[in-house]
């Protein structure tokens, strides 16, 4: 059973190094492989974001985000990207954390949470997230230049909470 | 006819004008109706942001912002949100602003165009897009806390350039 924690800039060495190897793939995230870790900062510590994470062994094994995915009169849905680190897969952290960020954000006040960006051939999240209750409720045609495949569609996933 | 040029800070007076008289309806954007001049200039001048307007004698009739909808490996898709000047309605500003946003989201290399946030009872808007060759792609259910029918669907609404 892994435990999810707060995640505080004192984490970003551990978050970053997530961050830059999950990148680096090119299936799974749009933004830029070349990121630095300033850029990654202000993307993943806005003001408005929080950040969760989960340790084993003493180590980020993963991490999430979640924060309001619109401005005030949206802001009852949530948004929330995750993480995993290479060395800690197939061990359910990915499972963990996404009902962490369920539970937390259902605690926080949220009532929906949507995800605007799942690429449609990341089938191990897609699966993922349709095992927690989400459901596809729209696609974005040709909307991630995938690192191999070119041009692919991109699903926005939605639960209520 | 009406010109579509480039906007700058130095318009941010007029543009002001428009968005507190637009988010003091509250039935079609998410903003906060508090939003300060401060809090919009942050928003609609952000890095990556472009600002355009039209100019009808002498006062800025409408604006609208372009922008990447996503990160890198999604920047081919274009985001785009269009405000008209209470005093200016019923003039055809908004479909010369939405004409002009398509025209120039081409030739700035952008493949294709994506609202996130079309609340569905904003019929007008609705209607507008798709003559402008949008379909609804996506429906996020009670998304939006509409200032007088509670909480409303939002349409996700898309077209290829």
């Amino acid at each position: 059973m892994y435990t999810v924690a707060p995640a505080y800039l004192a984490d970003f060495e551990g978050i970053w190094e997530i961050v830059h190897a999950e990148l680096s793939h090119g299936d799974t995230y749009c933004y830029d492989p070349d990121l630095t870790p300033e850029e990654a900062k202000e993307i993943f510590f806005a003001p408005k974001v929080q950040q969760y994470k989960i340790v084993v062994e003493s180590k980020i094994a993963g991490f999430f985000y979640l924060r309001p995915n619109f401005h005030k009169r949206g802001s009852h849905v949530a948004n929330a990207g995750f993480m995993v680190h290479p060395d800690f897969r197939k061990l359910g952290i990915g499972r963990a954390l996404g009902e962490g960020a369920l539970r937390i954000a259902k605690a926080e006040g949220y009532q929906a949470m949507q995800f605007n960006t799942v690429i449609s051939t990341n089938e191990k999240a897609v699966t993922l997230w349709k095992s927690l209750g989400f459901s596809v409720i729209g696609t974005v045609p040709n909307a991630f230049q995938h690192h191999t495949k070119g041009l692919v569609d991109v699903y926005i996933m939605h639960r209520f909470l």
